[in-house]
């Protein structure tokens, strides 16, 4: 980040730079049919902030900024938005949430079929992990540290972690009751792959213990209001800013943290659980901190 | 396998070892929601030779008999089921082939509904391949083969593999005319999977390049002998032994390599492709090749 820049233009840098990224990576895939390819094209770069990738560098930048090592980092950046994306490819899906659009644009199942949704979702989750071990094969990593990140990634986006929060929502939609119920959906729905995205950044870039498990406190925290804050969005937002209708989850009759514990107490933990945050990365005794502290502000106070 | 034994009663016996060890594989996902366990364990256990799995015992096997070098060959023995697994749910989906039943028993689609078959094939999927870095986790095996075998199984599973030839079957099914997409249909869709328990098991236990070589070739060819008998026990097969009914392709207008060459054709390719097997076996230079060997022929000779 440069020093003049604000945040909120470094994201949207590292965004198109990622998307690049993204693009690029199919080419391992030539000789694959076609039509897969472009399915898989298609939901990767239909946009989005790209703040699960952000954290990876943003990880890895902290730990050690010299150059070569956040370049390493653009593998597991890639690697957790393959996986992003495949869950939306099949959330999507009429089976799931049946829905047509998609940040504006079709859904994948709507342009490709819905034949085609499933197997490009199964083959970005299953690339997920060769974007990992290409950095060993091509002797940039060690492989314990490949072996460690892959382990994470079967955990946090497998039945323990994102898949298993996925289930539970859905479960929830047929009527959940308590907070503990609803931590727990926002817990492996959303905020598994975020912690995943800060840890697998920081291992590349060679953090300890300590230091991951600070970040893990700051991952957990920082994905637990990202999810608050979409829910008091989805409440109070500018239909303008956020690009979808406002209010959908009371049509819905979706089940929100507003709706468990108000409104103001929903801004209120946003504002803890931030500050939570900012408080597990200055207590990890990194070199340079100020993109995590940074994005963390940006989260708690963005409008879409 | 003990001297008196037949190789089928030792494919037998294996497999219901391996069920064994899938169900006990799932205790990893305690916490998980119990639906979604519920739903992986029902495909996991619903039956199926385990051809795969004893491919990967065999390999491993082949290089270094030790017992605990063949226990440790487990590992990547449930990761392809979980895979081979997870391709079956998503094949049988409605918007795939829409199958109510597979071996007798109802579909996972149909017993859990789509959102939750759809989510446990996700599951497998990602849990493959947090089997094999278990291995490494627990110190049973050295990162940088772990790093190989992830490599490999996100190559063959995946768009340049598996899904890939998943794709092309799809898209076949609007008319294949040549033998080389038939090819391509079959190296991907099966022989890809049994291609990567060869080398996944041969380098559990320490293979050499060359021992790896072989072995794919061995993979390769036993792949495609065995997808070209799936296509003649269709045609000539009988009902009771196969435990479904006869000349489906033909109903269902499928392309195949009786179809396109003939019968007597295909019965040569079979063998043919069987001693070429055998050959690469024989010029790997193994230790006990003999259940790879006995392997060949009972799947070129076997009925069902």
């Amino acid at each position: 980040m440069k020093h003049s820049q604000s945040i909120q233009e470094h994201i949207h840098m590292v965004a198109s730079e990622i998307t690049e990224e993204l693009k690029r990576s199919l080419k391992a895939y030539d000789g694959a049919p076609e039509k897969l390819i472009e399915a898989m094209e298609y939901s990767l770069t239909a946009g989005g902030k790209r703040i699960r990738p952000y954290m990876v560098l943003a990880a890895a930048y902290a730990i050690n900024a010299d150059e070569t090592t956040v370049a390493k980092a653009i593998a597991p950046a890639c690697a957790v938005e393959y996986i992003h994306t495949y869950s939306l490819i099949h959330d999507d899906l009429p089976a799931m949430d049946n829905d047509d659009l998609r940040r504006g644009k079709p859904t994948n199942h709507k342009v490709f079929g819905e034949a085609l949704a499933i197997l490009a979702g199964d083959a970005l989750l299953t690339g997920a992990f060769g974007l990992i071990t290409s950095l060993v094969r091509d002797g940039q990593l060690d492989a314990r540290i490949a072996v460690d990140i892959i382990d994470e990634l079967s955990t946090y986006a497998g039945a323990l972690g994102m898949v298993g929060g996925q289930v539970a929502d859905m479960e929830g939609e047929q009527g959940i009751t308590s907070i503990e119920q609803l931590q727990f959906i926002h817990q492996h729905k959303t905020s598994d792959l975020i912690v995943f995205s800060v840890k697998a950044g920081a291992r590349i870039a060679g953090a300890n213990e300590h230091q991951l498990q600070q970040l893990e406190l700051y991952g957990r925290n920082i994905g637990m209001a990202f999810q608050i804050q979409d829910d008091v969005l989805d409440l109070i937002g500018d239909e303008q800013k956020l690009g979808k209708p406002v209010q959908s989850d009371i049509a819905e009759e979706k089940v929100t943290y507003p709706y468990l514990i108000g409104l103001e107490e929903s801004k209120s933990l946003v504002v803890k659980l931030t500050e939570e945050a900012k408080a597990a990365v200055l207590a990890a005794d990194l070199a340079f901190p100020n993109q995590l502290l940074e994005l963390a502000d940006y989260l708690v106070n963005r409008e879409s």
